[in-house]
């Protein structure tokens, strides 16, 4: 069977791929009119492109003629006709910009009403419009890019997970049971009164299963919820990459993601090196003020509390006298560019932000785009900084009750081996061995090497976080009937904002 | 970096894969432990098989030997050693069955508890139990096997689609507005009072509408929903292989479908032939009484009403002078054999079903299952027999109703274009432009040819259904705005219970 993009179609050819090699062949396009040019040419669109289609002058093809110079813009139709070298002159630069195709035949298959708005790049639409006639913004050749790059990158990773490394791609239920905890899931009312399903946040808990079930490696391109509501960039439905190993090690995980980025790189975009930058969460609160730098550019935090030592200033004297308390500078340069107004802002986000723990990381990328917004190249649009956050707190205090402990990320995370004593004694000071994909001062991603002992799960969520485990009785039983040391990663949509 | 399934893990080789070629070799297995014999041999398991482990006897390695034979059926090790070849005559048939690992080292990750049955393919085990424990149900190799040749297949289709056909993968909502007409839809309540999302049970709207988005070829592994209460062969949520093409023929669907099972095939189930039987809608219900043939077996409908054309047996005459009304046989080699008892069964099928359309169909199936009961095979259950069923009627007329028409299929069908003009004068007599396939008596997948005028699509819904054409007007709307014509199938997940 022929393959390709016109396999089993009505048409020979696409749009986009005619070029002088096929001057003189018989073919038929299948497309949309972009445009007419003086009852002499049709512009045909399909997604991989456009052909100058000529339109017949001679008395014999009149029906041909009426037939296309009748047609509105977005008409679909299919023309046959033979490909020929444009006339000297009237080349020009787009891929079949060498060719025309003059119509011999021509069927209309559906005539369009006008549009509310045009199919090209440089016209302006509103969001709402947009989303209001979606398959009609999908029509612009950006969209089409950007929905096949997404198609291609996801299947670069099938293949890079199914083919080469063994993963078994699993289906794990959407309709199921509430997670404990889980306050931010979209209820389903069944058919027994009174019983709801519940769509989960993430499979966590059914990849930690199958690990026990022995399937080893485990991916997913999993389709997860959360009852937040809608914000630019965090939806109601959303899709991770879902991956789980067994008999593994944070460097395995972490070396697999770096592979299965530079698999699925568009070239498009260069390659990206690996391994990735490592930074542990304290130097990167420390160098960065936040847990997700962003690496494409320098302006560090710097500790001056030495300098002020002694200093009589009232809010320094204070600063400095608070537990932990420093005092820290931005070098900004250019910084004296700033105008009084912004100079205004900057003190604004520190007075509102203040105690906030990524207030110094807010205030550098606020420095940031103040300089960029004064015409000085700060971060390379162009350029991907891939950053590897490891060594984060097992355990952080509550917001409302700091006596008490919550997980930093999710209970099931283990402690770093050479910290698991201190789980006993001092759990706040408990490194989890978990880390984040961080790309751009974006988090992508984020995973864990997994509790694979039932007493250690027992303890931590019994003792420590001072939940009822009877709620995760399925997973400690299942923890207890062999399960495998394990551990993985889910990598969010954001993931697809940069592409 | 190193591929295959033991890239990036604690494990140097996995459980089944090691042979006498690899005798001499310095190892690393991790896995379950499947048993223990006589302190002098642990077998263990992981996805892939079982290798012999030899437990050391010398003073020197005490320790090992101590934590071998301390282990439980179940627990998780990791076991370093050499490779030997097996003692003269302690060899085995298993792929593994020649060599053994000599253990040096050993690391028990995990001990199990006693399991609530065994991981044995032959020990029984109650349905409800092993979904109780389904982790440990997916432990068995059968298991093991299944959800692998999924994972497999679902890929084999995918690389067809999208690497050799340019099919792109888009991912469709699942949180979104009712279907109208989607009677059973489960709904999830939104955080806006009174207002609710639907889970809908197929995007069919959604890949028509990327259709008039000019996406061309549309697939997904969509993930459904239907609250319909579960039955053995339904579940509230399954998923289908989900495609639609623009600037295509039935032909064209059917022909993709053919190669892409072909493509994705098993080769251990032996290979299928294409094209595939066609028979339509009329044919299967003359020759076998049900849309849905299995043609694994002949035992066809004979129709002989003419032998009864004068007859005065009561119940014969009356069942002739119905509209329609006929008298058919049903060939049963052997029938002979049917007990009394059987005999009575197969008259309180027609009593009960009497009327009903596929009753005949019903009782060739039974006289087959009677058979096969008493020894006498009827139907291969090695064979694959697949078969189209085209031609249906585009229209029904309604159960409670039978003077008003209701779809066949859908509302979006379009008809054969050579019954378009009975649309206007006989809508009951219009055949659709839609395809089942059926694999040995199960459907395992329906589509068909859609209306891609708006003009025609409200004339079936509102002058023929009857229906509120309001409902569907961005549906409408779509078409006016330069839809393409197009057609698509969804493949079931009956597809699976074959495999």
């Amino acid at each position: 069977m022929v393959s390709g993009p016109s396999s089993l179609s009505l048409r020979t050819h696409t749009c986009g791929e005619l070029n002088v090699d096929h001057v003189g062949k018989w073919v038929t396009l299948c497309g949309w009119v972009q445009y007419l040019r003086q009852d002499l040419f049709v512009i045909l669109r399909d997604f991989s492109g456009l052909t100058q289609i000529l339109v017949p002058q001679e008395e014999s093809a009149s029906k041909v003629k009426a037939d296309l110079c009748d047609l509105t813009v977005e008409s679909v139709i299919m023309v046959t006709g033979t490909v020929r070298k444009r006339p000297a002159g009237q080349e020009n630069k787009m891929p079949t910009g060498e060719i025309e195709v003059l119509a011999e035949n021509v069927e209309v298959f559906n005539v369009s009403k006008k549009l509310p708005f045009e199919i090209k790049e440089f016209v302006k639409k509103s969001e709402s419009l947009r989303m209001q006639y979606r398959y009609l913004d999908l029509r612009s050749s950006r969209m089409q890019k950007n929905l096949r790059l997404r198609s291609q990158l996801v299947m670069k990773m099938r293949e890079f997970l199914c083919n080469e490394h063994g993963f078994v791609d699993v289906e794990t239920p959407t309709l199921f049971k509430r997670t404990p905890g889980g306050a931010k899931e979209f209820v389903v009312p069944s058919r027994e009164p009174g019983l709801f399903y519940s769509l989960p946040q993430s499979p966590q808990q059914f990849k930690q299963l199958l690990m026990v079930a022995g399937v080893d490696r485990y991916f997913q391109i999993a389709r997860c919820y959360r009852d937040e509501g809608s914000k630019p960039d965090r939806q109601p439905e959303f899709t991770q990459v879902d991956i789980e190993m067994s008999f593994v090690d944070q460097e395995g995980i972490r070396t697999l993601v770096e592979s299965m980025l530079q698999h699925s790189w568009p070239a498009e975009k260069g390659s990206i090196q690996v391994p990735f930058q490592t930074m542990t969460y304290e130097e990167a609160m420390r160098d960065y003020g936040v847990d997700k730098p962003d690496t494409r550019f320098n302006m560090k935090l710097t500790d001056i509390s030495d300098i002020f030592s002694s200093t009589q200033v009232e809010f320094l004297r204070s600063a400095l006298d608070q537990p932990e308390g420093s005092i820290q500078a931005i070098l900004v340069p250019c910084g004296a560019l700033f105008t009084g107004r912004e100079l205004e802002s900057i003190k604004q986000t520190a007075k509102t932000q203040f105690g906030q723990r990524p207030l110094l990381g807010s205030l550098r990328l606020q420095c940031a785009e103040l300089l960029e917004s004064h015409g000085r190249p700060v971060r390379d649009p162009l350029a991907f900084h891939f950053l590897w956050v490891v060594d984060f707190p097992l355990f952080l205090p509550k917001e409302d009750e700091p006596q008490e402990l919550e997980s930093a990320h999710h209970p099931f995370t283990a402690p770093l081996p050479e910290d698991t004593a201190l789980l006993f004694t001092e759990p706040h000071k408990v490194r989890g061995q978990h880390y984040d994909l961080v790309l751009n001062g974006c988090e992508i991603g984020g995973g864990s090497i997994r509790i694979h002992r039932a007493s250690e799960q027992l303890y931590v969520l019994k003792n420590i976080l001072k939940e009822d485990p009877s709620q995760l009785t399925h997973l400690l039983e299942a923890l207890d009937f062999g399960a495998p040391p394990h551990g993985g990663i889910a990598l969010g949509e954001n993931y697809q904002v940069f592409l």
